[in-house]
């Protein structure tokens, strides 16, 4: 005898099981277009931790999405088969490099059969081990929002920081700097080697002020110009926001974008050529209102949106 | 011996039992004409509850307030006679209808005398009761402020959710259409006919998207041009703000309004035929530091500044 | 190609959907012995509101849960075979009788298939159509660990709220009075009624205060007095544990149980005929820190650890 | 026309206009027996703040009170005429000895119309200006419960902090010391003074180890042979309470009472001849989930109790 | 033997005894450009309290600041000689009189060795202790950025509450109020005189619907307008941004300042003659994710980089 | 210049920059007896982390510590030289081997000068590299408070997590299996090594269950009998106590110590020779009313008393 089946969706909002977007658990990646990946590891953070718990709290707010875009009127779940398929499993996790190859194998295995993950972090360490499945075959774009530009070269004596990713995406060969933009840059650093490197390497940096200046709409007219049609990888710090909207994650940085210039932003990258997509640094024990991680979840929507639009060959 | 008398107003905001405004406490109704109401009811909702706790948490915030306005310098407590009636008396709190009847029974003592109400709820189902009560005569033009329509026909097979009450309102002619203007509409929804009734049927609905490319004094005329100066209700519903600054509420909706556009819109409804107006779905288990009743406390205020300098004939 | 499948028990405690104790989530139930069930339903409190979250935040914390008891060294997963079956699905929400009729029909599935049902709330209320399942063919015996005795016989003219379910199951012939022991109630009330009912009709009240100068173990031999070697039901609302240990709950009284005297208790029903139980009235919203879920997750374990060595027929 | 009268303690607890315990706002004195007052005053705090804002959450935690007691079956508000007499006015705030006389003056015109004052604080100190109205005819015993004997001389160079109270009231001949007993005492000082003053006047402190040793029925059996039957003031400082049951205070020492033993040690005061109480030192700034204030409410039930019997001439 | 001297500005952001902005902790006054103080008084608030909690918060969230400002690349540190001087050392906390002659004494003895001091609050009437010291030898000008003008006569019939500093500041010859300007300004009123105090001694306000009409940059212009190249104090009430930004505070006010905007304020004062300057009214009890203080640091820090280019001669 | 000298353990509470205890910062080791310490480490945790931020929050709460203790009346201040030395420097965090070299080599420092160490943590994987430096000339013995043994021998393939230091430090000779003993352990395990490595070689397991039979004077008459009159470390871990009283922290146990107990706990280790001692495990994040570090400081006091009462060769 089975327990019916009902449309998980259509259940009010703190009923079940939290899978990301009340979406089905899939263990079986045959059939697969879009996997919904949790991450949870903040074992390379040198401020506030904690973004190892942001995998299930931004489940449990998903649960608030529903199907059909307000705006869009895209509904990913009738344009591809997506699904949750779980969080990476690690064999380690006190050491950085055996964590990040726990991750890179699993995203691998999603490489293979030729899905497109959409993740849920995890600090920004993340990005690198997922780039290493995503890009392995050959340099990919990069759109990447954030208060950072975590291109530095070391933090605390260790090269695979949260503060460093980009920097070894580009010397791993994984990222092409030439089609690479970062936005809403901001905050103090102790050199300006953070700052100095992108630029060093043809990356396009959009300080905060300058988005201010120029807007959403044009702003999104230099991603397109930068990343043009190649394979693109997506990242989206939650510490881009401001943390008057998005006060739950590790290093916040005040004067940040709203979240609805973070939603434009998404919206504008429509017919992009991304092949994954994360939403990192959320970090739940700071987030005592569920905000961020609501914040989270609703980015992750809006990326949905736009990845199934494009898979499903709309666009 | 009585206790000494002294105007609560000039008291340290901590001090005193706390009404409305730190207005009095009145149980007769027959001088005065704006009566501040608290309507503590949550039955009808679908996401997370707790908006049963608004009236008494917006009361405690309330007392932040003053009497004279800093842009209008409208005192409104020299126009009009203002007073807190408490709480509707529920005898029933676990059937829908019944608890609405509770309420419109209310609301029509408070009609009957000529007073006009100025409420705060509870979930966003009490709109209807109330206008069965102030538009018992008539039907009325709207001015509703909300992330959703809250025309759904059903939710979770009921056709007496927070969700519904304005499709009920149309269909009871209590609401005339085609002088009701939604504003701030925003989030993703399983159905596309929470968007299309209110078109079919005339309403003029303002998404975020619009609202953000009108700017707030052109969507005032948008306003006005609607709902002309027939007999008119307002409706704020909390989540019409966004969740940085309205976190206490049950189905927040990133992207909305600020705070400071929705004491823009206010302002502009000076000298509208309000024939009363709401505030609702403020959920203080979710506004820890209590900002969220202390917006739906300043909107209750500029809507009383508006609503008296109206009925005292000065506008 | 598939996720390599690990125990999820041996995982971080932070990782994986969250399942009650980390258990395989099961739609089919043909080959189970104890299922553990969530009923997110609170449309039946007349206090604070919030136990509709109840399940998926103890469903969290349970992965602090592991496998071997540290007194009793069972492991109840090598003695039955156990899952998560999910939520009870609500087709009706705002209708006390409707929702309890879906919850009702939920549990007859269960029973019918002989698998013994342990659940969280959820408000008292869903006791009652649970009773109704598992209590169908004969009364049962009920050890009830609450701050109240829920045996009113109306709450704000409703004989279905969370105040009265065990009143309705003497009524209905689920319970048996004779064989009804009530332990930790305290706290004013408004009428006698709730105390009196109990007594007149043969169920054996424990007063916190009497609980006080017996201590745990003579009121274990009380309820084993009481209830015998029947078909029993275990009820434990969160609430007759002190809020200092468990704050997130809709109507705490001061003056209870410690966690610990609640887990001697539990553990002192070994061997006991039990034919289902509850974990009922955590209320998210209050438990900021989620140390009452926390405690709701424990005693959960300690009743699964009796319930699988019972029903593995050891004791 | 009157809005329909209903009593209010038989209304939903997060319904209506908070006043103490329910009870109706009296500003007349001519009828009553027991006034409870609300004193929110906190100027003389040398550690954290907050206690301002004391009376008005202990207000909204006190609708979770009903009317009859489940041990003693005592119903106060059947045995004597009670109110909320609203909050000391205050004239000024900066200067404590001028708040002092606010306070003081109010409680004269209690004292003179035979009410006994039942008082939510506000800080320590203002028990002082309270004995000056209730002990103004001759000195009165005390049961003092607190972490702290606040027998200070100075505390910032002031003598007239909340560590000075009892000090002040003894050299002022408001309290006889040798009818006079503090309980639960404990936490390092800077200076013996604090603990010497009193046993050098006779006073007799029961340390929280002492406490412990004795158990809660021999306390109150030396309680009654300190203060015998002479009029007696009583005041609880909700610091005596360890901070796990009442974080919400200023000044919190671990290893302090349960909420039981301090609702037993209320329960043993039956009978004394009381001339008024307060319970002081609510912070709910630090009290999130407003379990401090609800064991100010319950212990002010407690102690209503007590007090009404009394008054009734039933003990 | 020592301990390792490292830079504590190198080590993780969680790390060390806090200091503001891990500055080395001067107790010798001789070599100092810049003082960065602690305050930690609000005897004289009106409404909610806390602000004396206020410097160590900052303190604690300071952490996150680094050294090389992203727009303008100053280096604070480079150019001046920073240290953090402790607290003020109070004599008396509990008469406002005494409590600001501790605060002016402590500032001459800075003022006296020609260190300009960059204070954290503490409430507001701080600041007239502080220009009772760096405005002893002649009048300054003023830029201040508040929701309120804090020109009030009396606050509770005080002369010197956190609502009277910039009055008495202009009596007592401290401030001129022809170079002064006040930005932010809102919020209702209980009389105009608060308003009309400053514009009839030729103070400018900006309301903050002017400040909205004109921008940060005409703002500026403004303000560089009326203070010119005399000798000028800013002081920074956090009330002046909105509560979504900054809920950490006594006396919030919707509608308020974004941290972007505040930012660009402070970053159009380079060059301007500051002899001093202030953040004030930070009140951590109710700043439960640390985002207000997080938001006073930055403030601080951005004032530290203008302050210090100044100091050093190169603008 | 200097800025005046004044106590500060005279000064309220909240002011200052926060030192342990309020202690003197000292860098200079010459001429101490005791040194507090702080290790901001988590990198070794499985559940929930957040420990890192411990040794600032502990700071900032012992603040309330004043130096005369009210049973024995040991001022440790005038019995030993007691300073904050401040944290460990980390010049690696992400690695935990290095880690834990740094924090081996500064308490080298320490226990070549001489100075007895008493440590904030930080995670209990920090007391193996403790131990490494005080006993690294002959193992010691040990009194171990918590709900865990600590004695596993990998915790996700790491043989240095914080489930593992005493199983380690009895590998690496440092721990004298024959004279330790646990105290207050419970919790399920998913494997019974954890309960069995001690009992194999020699260190005696006080479970929670037996505790509570014993009571806390014979537990002490145990714990004098174990470890006798050799050198012997002590390790507080909060999560002994129960999280009713200690949320703050990653790995809680419902079922726990109260914080009395644990006082008369330290008080019965009068006169044992300690060779150093740890509070770890303290969590900010998930203690958001601070009660946790309030805790851990009086801990930490209670320490500070019976090591320099047996310092100064008192005892």
């Amino acid at each position: 005898m089975a327990i019916d089946t009902k449309n998980p969706m259509h259940e009010p909002r703190y009923c079940g099981i939290p899978t990301f977007m009340r979406t089905p658990h899939a263990t079986d990646l045959n059939h697969l277009d879009i996997a919904l990946v949790g991450v949870p590891y903040d074992g390379a953070v040198e401020a506030r931790s904690g973004a190892r718990q942001g995998p299930r709290q931004i489940r449990d707010m998903s649960s608030m999405m529903r199907s059909i875009h307000h705006v869009t009127r895209i509904n990913p779940y009738e344009l591809c088969r997506v699904a949750d398929v779980g969080d990476v499993h690690f064999s380690q996790i006190f050491d950085v490099a055996a964590s990040h190859a726990d991750i890179a194998g699993f995203y691998k295995r999603l490489h293979h059969c030729g899905i497109v993950p959409l993740s849920a972090g995890g600090d920004h360490s993340i990005t690198l081990p997922i780039m290493r499945a995503v890009a392995a075959d050959r340099p990919v774009g990069l759109v990447h929002i954030d208060a950072h530009t975590d291109c530095c070269d070391e933090e605390m004596n260790s090269k695979y920081s949260h503060g460093t990713p980009f920097r070894r995406a580009v010397e791993e060969g994984l990222l092409d700097p030439k089609r690479a933009i970062q936005i809403g840059i901001r905050g103090a650093a102790n050199s300006d080697e953070c700052w100095e490197f992108g630029p060093q390497h043809g990356i396009r940096i959009v300080y905060i002020e300058e988005f201010n200046r120029l807007g959403v709409d044009r702003v999104i007219d230099e991603v397109r110009h930068v990343v043009g049609e190649g394979p693109t990888y997506l990242s989206f710090d939650i510490d881009s926001i401001d943390p008057s909207f998005a006060p739950g994650t590790g290093t916040p940085e005040i004067g940040g974008l709203t979240s609805s210039e973070a939603q434009g932003l998404i919206r504008g990258l429509r017919g992009l050529n991304l092949v994954g997509a994360d939403v990192v640094e959320v970090s739940p024990p700071f987030d005592s209102s569920g905000i961020t991680a609501l914040i989270a979840a609703t980015i992750m929507y809006e990326i949905l949106c736009i990845l199934a639009e494009k898979i499903a060959g709309r666009s």
